[in-house]
């Protein structure tokens, strides 16, 4: 589904929601564009995402905190994006409460 | 080729550059995520891009307009995104000359 009422990622923000908003802005079989918002949200700990696809994610208001299983971690501001290799287990660790944290990610075939 | 060293969308702004500046994000067979960044460019009358792929699009600097060979055109502010299919005729009307336009294109398969 894409949400043709979203004309710019910025509108619509919500102040403050138990889940995270997810739009799909654009999707075919090869690709998923989605806006998440995210108020505060965070994955537990010992929680993993283990995707089939590739992620492209860029964070664009906000911010949050990325960490990988493998031990990294990396805090994203505005304009800081990030490749998650498919099957790369990664969970964010936080999001600010400050304010809605946008991300835009790309999720695509990896094969 | 990705280029890792450009970790943060709004880096290395040039002000004024004689073409636009296009660095490749991330990319496989399915899709490609670029970083385009315009100082007052257009595309001449009479021009029109007709892709292969699909195109979504988004600026998140600056300010463009994108008219279409059908009649319609945008004018695109920050966060303002658009899903431009294959073989739409499109070009780039204007860019603005008062600071670095940052688009963020991502291409993918059609079929």
């Amino acid at each position: 589904m894409t949400d043709s009422n979203l004309n710019n990622l910025f509108q619509n923000l919500p102040d403050k929601i138990s889940e995270e908003l997810i739009t799909i802005l654009a999707e075919n079989s090869h690709v998923r564009i989605e806006r998440i918002v995210s108020t505060g949200h965070a994955n537990k700990k010992g929680f993993w995402y283990d995707q089939e696809e590739h992620e492209w994610v860029i964070v664009l208001k906000g911010e949050a905190e990325l960490v990988f299983e493998a031990g990294q971690s990396i805090v994203m501001q505005p304009g800081d994006h990030q490749l998650i290799p498919a099957h790369q287990k990664h969970r964010v660790e936080w999001t600010t409460d400050k304010e809605p944290t946008v991300w835009l990610a790309v999720y695509y075939q990896a094969k």
